[in-house]
């Protein structure tokens, strides 16, 4: 079922599950999907920065894109497939789609310094994978030093009718879900999916601004949905009570670099992968970190019982 | 009192406070001083970036310095003298000493790429200023794009004797405390002091990993105040406690451009000072963020009575 | 005489002449003035990077532009105000235009990266130093990293009446000018002055496709007056003969860094300036450095006589 | 024949030659191999940037460089692997070695700000493609951002034996060949390879100070193969003048984007490759820039007889 611009929810982003030895570990690749798709997530976002993928050849990416796809047949899945050439872009993508995701996801590449070399470059790379293909732009001026005003980003999306999703993790970012929902309104800018990163750090008042869900690798998706819910009911207060008790764990696993170390770890205690490994070249967490993950989680305990852990 | 490696506790970063018609507000300027040393800290920061200082000329810099360091007699002034020029440089520094500063800051410029150029910039600093003033390192790698490691930080402490302390505002950065602090332990390097910055957004943490306080600009700096105080008294829970209460604000507050906004009219929500406006060019707080600032207060109100505010 | 949009010939780039022990070598200074002015320059720019402006203080800065002013009275005057702030910018302009100066030239942040940014950008030294100040758009990209489009600068030029000229250091940069020319040709943008920098390593071409002349420093702007008139004259044979000779003395000037340290010692060797020194931070030639120059002035000596130096 | 630390000439970097309709041109790029070696080139540099590799697909890319292989067997044929990720450079580099390349090429990513980042990167990058490949080090700061002091290299150099040669294409970079040359002289440093590239516009002085050879892709390859010849030769005036007359259109060739254009167009005029065309994405020559290159070359076929070519 091809992404579309109704996408709402939580698209978790997964990291890929290594065994000690650096091989992929395809029985916790399974559990974790199986998990992610249990805790009510409506897709999940593969082969991003988070996922590792640029330690994975492109046999072992394909292979890895149609075992989750496969798996998670009733979940739309998205594939990152922001390459330094359109070729392997257009091979990744076509690939991909043939196996059956739901859309691709694309990022700027960091020259971009102006509106018409921006616009320019998306025009490119739909031309080379096909306008056919529903895909994702991804937003995320502090990682890709590109900076995508509201109107860059309506005219993106006017030109090219096969966008159907924002992945915003712009920051600030607040006052552009509000730019973008008011271009929808006065009608200058067609209804888009809007989604939002930066591991969820202000999806309490995104959801307010107008946002349609998550697509973020917090260790805890389960309280992203919970969390969409109760915005999407209504229930401020609620939602921001239960964003309150994660955000210092939220907080946390936003360190850039440490952070993947944190989200493994913590789906490993939570059971959900066998082994928090990454592929090499990797950085550890200190055992300090560690405990100061450990304290965080005991936290959070007191108010979600889903942190509640059998002690390590 | 000249600043030395013993500082510790809080130096917060100063706003400049305006009239809505941009003239400087003075009276505000006292006000909020006193406050500041009021709330316990043990100094202020002044002509950074969040304190508007570009928009200042030269002889307004000067100016308003003099007049907080005058009123604040008994703590220690710190003033950012970084410049595009090492001459401007020298002549902001030997004039706020003059006028009673306890120290300068320094930040390096974004184009320095190696271990050798970003050493070499900080003595040709010093050979400029004069190896007399006692001065702040600044380590800011998101905003100044200059990436200082444990080694290069120590080889600059020992180089230059009167650098006195680290503004510490690398993200992440609880390991490099780590890393500094286990230089001093080994014999490897000299004390200083290390202060932390980023809004405060780790500073449960960072006390933890051995900082000795903060230097930042969060508009509850009484706050921090305490909690550098509890965790140095070792009342972990306790510091997390008020810690966790303030998060979603300190979060909100950690929005480069809208971040200036927010802590301004939280300060004028305080009474600390008359008016939120910002010297042109400047950009304004929309009416959804100041529902989201003033629920924000409500929600903190509940734990900290510092919180609760006249309506508006 | 304030600078307007017929300004054309060669606006040298001027370096500030040093004593060995760092002062500035006022009569080195005259002289230099002087022999700007008999090569037929129609003006100097002053107070730019290769003046090392960043390394005088504001006192010293103003004494030099108004030093020069008054010597160079019949030529125009153009002074760099590009500052990390606005009110400095303010403050430097309207001082060396109460001075006699014939304009000031502004050259872009480098963090801005889409149109809005850069034009807005404009928009607001413009208030700052006020809309009677006639300047100079410098638009040098391998530097400022700030990329404007043609239709960028057109917007500036429609939007801010006082700006007057283009310097043109943009690389590669012949099919913008004939795309700036363009627009004058079918209306869309009013005339104005382009010369052109990158130390003159494409005035050959750039002359043909529109450009009013140069501004640069290489050390034979005797040369480059030459150049402009033969190209003005439609000798171009002739013009590439001259400028051939040149091109390997042109090339080696164009080294960051290097660059000045050659300039200064090219202009010492004609006898213009007492000293080739540099104001600390300063990087020498090597004796190699000195050899290859020397060779190369050598070699251009059997075309041009200007390049017949006694020994050194 | 594997490379080694004696490698010296010219390695031409090489353009991918396209049929008008996007297709590789197999007979043109055979007949270009045919010429490279032809005119004396010792090998061939493919896949980098000029050679529009990111244009080809995985499968492309690897079938042209099996078609140069086999071609130019008694030449060193060296790949350009740099990528987003070691997996996908270890599958390249292994790939085109089993082919029967010489050796690989590779550029740090423009992330690395210091020391050890930069020779970190390094270590990684041999430790995921295997110690027995040899491999060139691409210095190439203005592109990459990625600043290498010669003390940098030196570390790398020693750390890393399979390093046989730095491409050089630092501006300014005289002083660097001098730097490194004076390591090996003082024993610091084990011998290397130093080809020059910036499109040999230092080529000229770069021999004297060390250099082997070029590795670049100025349309005359066959003068860069006399150049250092009579570099090596000592015959200093008779390099400066075959040197000086093609320095017009090696300057004309240096521009970023459209260089690549003139280099196929005069390729093509040569009659080494039957198009000039590039696959989309690609700029266009103006009408304007091809009469400016005819010029060029009808002005240099006054000085060198290979530049007399048949009119368009």
């Amino acid at each position: 079922m091809p992404l579309d611009v109704t996408a709402k929810g939580v698209y978790v982003i997964a990291p890929t599950p290594f065994h000690p030895d650096g091989r992929v570990d395809e029985s916790s690749l399974d559990r974790m999907t199986d998990f992610f798709l249990g805790a009510g997530c409506a897709g999940m976002t593969i082969l991003g920065v988070m996922g590792e993928a640029p330690k994975l050849d492109g046999a072992e990416s394909l292979e890895l894109s149609r075992r989750i796809i496969r798996r998670a047949a009733s979940a739309g899945i998205i594939v990152g497939v922001t390459a330094p050439g359109f070729a392997a872009m257009r091979s990744l993508a076509r690939g991909v789609m043939d196996a059956g995701a739901a859309g691709v996801m694309i990022a700027p590449p960091s020259h971009l310094r102006h509106d018409e070399a921006i616009i320019g470059y998306f025009h490119q790379a739909i031309e080379a994978i096909g306008p056919d293909i529903p895909w994702v732009l991804q937003d995320y001026p502090q990682l890709f030093q590109v900076q995508m005003t509201p109107g860059i980003i309506r005219r993106i999306v006017s030109d090219l009718p096969s966008c159907v999703m924002l992945k915003h993790e712009d920051w600030p970012g607040l006052e552009k879900i509000s730019a973008l929902r008011g271009f929808q309104a006065d009608g200058s800018m067609r209804p888009i999916s809007i989604l939002c990163g930066n591991g969820g750090i202000f999806l309490d008042f995104e959801m307010a601004r107008g946002a349609d869900g998550a697509m973020t690798g917090y260790a805890f998706p389960d309280m992203l949905v919970e969390l969409v819910k109760l915005s999407q009911a209504g229930e401020r207060d609620r939602a921001h009570d239960l964003f309150d008790a994660h955000l210092p764990l939220i907080r946390y696993e936003l360190q850039p670099g440490v952070g993947l170390a944190v989200r493994k770890y913590v789906l490993m205690r939570r059971g959900v992968i066998a082994s928090d490994a990454q592929r090499r070249p990797a950085s550890a967490m200190s055992a300090t970190a560690r405990q100061e993950v450990e304290y965080l989680l005991s936290r959070l305990a007191r108010h979600d019982a889903r942190a509640k852990l059998p002690p390590v």
